[in-house]
């Protein structure tokens, strides 16, 4: 499974360099993610809900090309990897209309409780989700 | 009294019109609100602890000159406006060495229970703090 | 004439509030203006092409309840005051669903040459956009 | 050679997990290069002057532990590789007076033309620079 999230580049995540400016690549890599978990059984505002929380262990990007304000852009997601204390998302960040990506990166994160900020096994917190991902694990 | 905050402009701050982005405004003028409550026996921190939030009910905000990448900027933080259940702070940013000002600011806020949401009086709460900040109140 | 721009709240734009942060407003205030000036005969963009910038001036918002990650947003533009040299767009934003506002906003700009920074009249430089948006300004 | 940057984490760079989002690291690094290149003959505002352009390739992040509102922060950043096309820098992210890192990272940049955003070598255009950036690099 992927899930495709449309984004239209926003005047204020432009720089001076009069492109989108780098670090706004994590904020859509996140959009995507929520949009990816909205297909499944449970989003993550409801993970949260029931006290579990996917916090960033490490983060990959690269900058193939560059994007601007106005450029409509669409970033594919997938799950690359599971384990029951982690999982990595895998990123395609293309303009609408073009082949070549303009970005690509990946994402590894924990999962732990919300109180304690501890890691926790998903399987044992969560079992349908945790089979529900197991299924959807695409080669990266 | 009165808090001296300094920001240098970072290049993810400005925007492709060569400026820092007009949303960043807000963003320095709560660091100085930051560093004005620091000068207070109690910090917003602490205040958080004591489980008070403070958010914003309306900000105005003028936009005089534009700033940009590596200017050193001053922002004064005065406290203008006190009562039970709202502040009101008043805001100008300096470039460094220039006497006109760049941008100046008003922000009101409330004062909420963080587990609720709900007005609370700060007179009630927090009477020792209501006492401090009463002396500090300057005129717009 | 008014847009109608759809936006869900991304987490990054939380905070440790639990809400939206208040500077975010103002990005969706911004993309609400690119989508006010899309369904016009020249986009931003475009202008900015042409050599025509329009910073911001001044900018009042008033936060009437708050938001949080996942909500679905509306944001309503509409255009309020033009002359020559300045234009004023209000802003409603409302949750989907939900008749209360969440946020009001009013932005005022000015029109300047994008090499001087300097005034310039839009009426002047782009005489067919200026008549357009004389029959748009709608009662604040 | 190495800079240390202090940073007070904003109210702003926190989301609702309470700990400072991750997409504020890049912006942080990047002030760190700022600090870095404000100890060189030129500045990086003094090289975007001379139309040269030092856009990310490539980012890598470790988050090792959280870090919130108001903590002190301490950005190391050293420059760890250079040719003639690219540079990379290494970071090392700290609470003040804690030995544990909070967070590591390197950026890989090109140097590009500024109007055409072509790349260019930084030997040929300012060969004083080189020369002094080779003197600089540390083992990562």
């Amino acid at each position: 499974m992927q899930s495709v999230t449309e984004i239209v580049v926003r005047y204020a995540e432009t720089d001076r360099m009069g492109i989108a400016h780098h670090a706004n690549y994590l904020v859509w890599f996140e959009q995507a993610r929520t949009e990816y978990t909205r297909k499944l059984s449970c989003s993550y505002s409801e993970l949260e809900k029931r006290g579990l929380l996917s916090p960033l262990l490490s983060v990959e990007v690269h900058y193939l090309r560059t994007c601007t304000y106005e450029d409509r852009l669409q970033v594919i997601c997938r799950l690359v990897k599971l384990s029951q204390a982690q999982m990595t998302f895998a990123y395609t960040v293309l303009r609408e209309g073009e082949e070549q990506p303009i970005c690509t990166g990946v994402t590894r994160h924990a999962w732990v409780d919300a109180e304690t900020f501890r890691p926790v096994s998903l399987k044992r917190r969560c079992p349908e989700l945790y089979q529900e991902l197991e299924q959807l694990v695409e080669p990266e």
